[in-house]
């Protein structure tokens, strides 16, 4: 008989059904044993009968995440053994035939126990099977399906950007280095930035899903060593505010589909899905110093960047006053930013640059980019880089490239703020960091 | 006015229209001039009259790859002057404004021109630009979105896999090393083979699409160093026969949606789009070599792998005696497969491994794969693993993990085979080689 998924067992009442899967609990009753199976798509409540006199002989070995075939009859429950809250609740299967198709060893602890994060990654194989694993996972499978719905509707084109690089694009120190061939070295990217402009030149409109890679070495809850960027630029822009609103279009139409794709985990988390007001919110880096200062009479007007604890309280400020759990603060001085953002030349010694806030951290960052490739040069220099260095790069400018603009925007962080995660790395299948990689570095060595 | 694309053009037939792009190629013919105007939606061809002063004046200037807006009257060309060769060749457009918005050098060679695969690459921003190069990456990333649409509609979820792995999972030499934090030593993953396997224990129907290396020196029309692998993975196989079904229904869904996306891209290139029988021809290996020996009297059959020559033979006798592209070759021997293969009990010494044959390469290797925890530990041992350095991935095994198998297939090598290119680094944006890293390396240092 064809294997049938739990989702299916209300159109195959009183019907013989073959199931697969794992056995998410046993409970064994003496006289009667009930097990519970779980696929891919959820549970069911088997009742194993000492009747059906090899199956119940076969259960008697079976132990939680053992891999097993079962045949049975799909009854409704009688009405007081009914359980809303339970997948599946208010049906069972009476099973005639059982077969262990794969045993599992005793487990370090039951599916679904809470533990602390280090065990969480230590047991990954075993800990993604966990309930709240597995529905992080597929919300974050979901983001990127709408993230590349959003773009592409709006022709944008996919591509792929390389990983291993010549040079460390942003001249900044935090990149790994590889042994290349022939003994030349080569690094990892930080961000696909350089090739997404290149590719304006090509289709205008591009966009790429991939990992990025950061050499840094601090341990906070929200950043990672390898990590997944959603990137996009689009060419023939007036300036920042095109890519402002075009940021804006695209998270609403994610939180659009979460809502139909994955509503119930928000609501099994405990979270609402973001707040997206009609326009998001912006202001310039000065005025929201300036706002601080009068609102908390604590000074950062000085300061070229924004302290985690500012971040945290623009947020609070865009939800108080426009109901949005987003705000755009633009215009970051010309030393903070990278040698590509453009300088506004209304605002000396700013750049068209922007950080969106979500809920008290930076989501993402973009804005516009330089296309002149002359000034490009001069900023470079500038940056104290090399322009020679970057002459493959700057074909692109060299020989016509419109205004354009764009951002990247980690995946891993936005699953982890959309759901309310204490940690990025619980939005990480296998997180990177300093002392992991997969197993604990110290150990494995 | 709003800029309206090329493609809209026929819409606003006799109306006025901004429009925006790079000059494609200008004609100055005296008394007036034509310019051929791309965006990303195509080309039209302006005509810019001395009576427009100002335009006719700024027009002077331009030169190919310039980008430029316009404003113009949309009319319908004279009977004569249509081109139905042309795109848009039946209108044109009256300029009334024009505006350089960036200005380009001189190109090197002209847009379109056919050049040497160095020169292809020394220039990629540029060349990119090309009709040709333009279409085949227009091509790839629809074949990208079939691919996630025909795995998504069969229940698959997609996950991102690590690129940085803390040891070389196949064992094998030809592995990218990397500076990790701390002056450990990690890895460039050569496929996210290992972790593929991890989630099949989560969600039982897996895919990935995502970079892996290759630090392989060889210089060949069919190998890269860093390449995009469209991978999939699946639990609750009978064997390997299942995979080769769903791996042909998937190719057949990719192709089936490029004969509505870019079926003029193949008619273009002169290719017709692979042919698929209803059911992909296979056979064993042994099997193969025997064929090959007794049609052609070569002798192969003690080989343990398909020599290039072989597997052109096989994709021509698919074609001749199947009328298919496609052939899939099956167990190979224990020794030339990875680890994880499937041992066939049927069949001493040969793995539940398949390659599958297109058009004279293999485009795709794939197969059953160990799942009994005890069995996968003694084959890692017979394969000079040592089982420990595992423990992490051994996890998903040893706490219950049903018959599963997968496949791992290179998006530039099915792009180039697909359109009929003759080097796999013309279906490569950014190709990552032994002398190249976008620069050449041995100038570049």
């Amino acid at each position: 008989m064809e294997r049938i998924l739990t989702k299916e067992l209300h159109s195959h009442l009183n019907q013989s059904a073959t199931l697969k899967g794992w056995v998410d609990v046993r409970r064994d009753h003496g006289k009667l044993m009930f097990v519970d199976l779980r696929d891919r798509s959820g549970t069911v409540q088997l009742v194993i009968l000492p009747a059906h006199e090899e199956a119940y002989k076969a259960a008697q070995d079976i132990r939680a995440e053992w891999v097993i075939e079962i045949e049975g009859e799909v009854h409704a429950r009688p009405e007081h053994m009914k359980n809303e809250k339970e997948d599946n609740g208010d049906v069972e299967i009476e099973v005639t035939a059982l077969s262990v198709v794969s045993a599992a060893e005793t487990l370090p602890f039951e599916r679904n126990t809470e533990v602390n994060l280090d065990t969480l990654l230590d047991y990954r194989p075993l800990t993604l099977r966990n309930d709240r694993e597995r529905r992080i996972f597929k919300v974050q499978s979901e983001i990127v399906n709408a993230y590349r719905d959003a773009l592409r509707k709006r022709d944008f084109i996919e591509f792929q950007a390389p990983k291993i690089v010549g040079g460390d694009a942003e001249g900044g120190a935090h990149v790994f280095k590889i042994e290349y061939l022939n003994d030349k070295t080569a690094y990892l990217a930080t961000s696909p930035q350089l090739y997404k402009q290149v590719m304006v030149g090509v289709y205008e409109r591009v966009y790429s899903i991939g990992d990025v890679f950061r050499a840094e070495k601090h341990s906070t809850t929200r950043h990672l060593n390898e990590y997944t960027s959603l990137d996009a630029e689009m060419g023939f822009i007036c300036d920042h505010t095109d890519i402002m609103d075009l940021l804006s279009d695209v998270l609403r139409d994610i939180i659009s589909e979460l809502k139909k794709s994955t509503k119930e985990v928000f609501d099994d988390f405990g979270v609402s899905l973001p707040k997206c007001p009609e326009k998001f919110p912006h202001m310039k880096l000065k005025e929201a110093q300036e706002l601080i200062y009068k609102e908390t009479k604590e000074d950062c007007r000085d300061e070229k960047d924004l302290a985690p604890e500012h971040e945290r309280w623009l947020s609070e400020y865009a939800k108080k006053e426009y109901d949005s759990d987003f705000i755009f603060i633009t215009h970051f001085p010309r030393e903070k930013t990278a040698f590509y953002a453009y300088d506004d030349p209304e605002d000396e010694g700013y750049t068209k640059y922007f950080d969106l806030l979500f809920r008290g951290v930076e989501l993402c960052s973009g804005g516009q980019r330089m296309h002149e490739y002359q000034k490009l040069k001069e900023k470079m220099v500038w940056k104290g880089l090399d322009p020679e260095k970057f002459e493959f790069y700057l074909q692109a400018f060299k020989y016509g490239m419109p205004p354009h603009g764009g951002w990247g925007m980690g995946l891993e962080r936005l699953t982890q703020k959309f759901l309310n995660l204490e940690n990025v790395k619980e939005a990480t299948l296998f997180p990177r960091e300093i002392n992991r990689i997969d197993a604990r570095l110290s150990e494995s060595e």
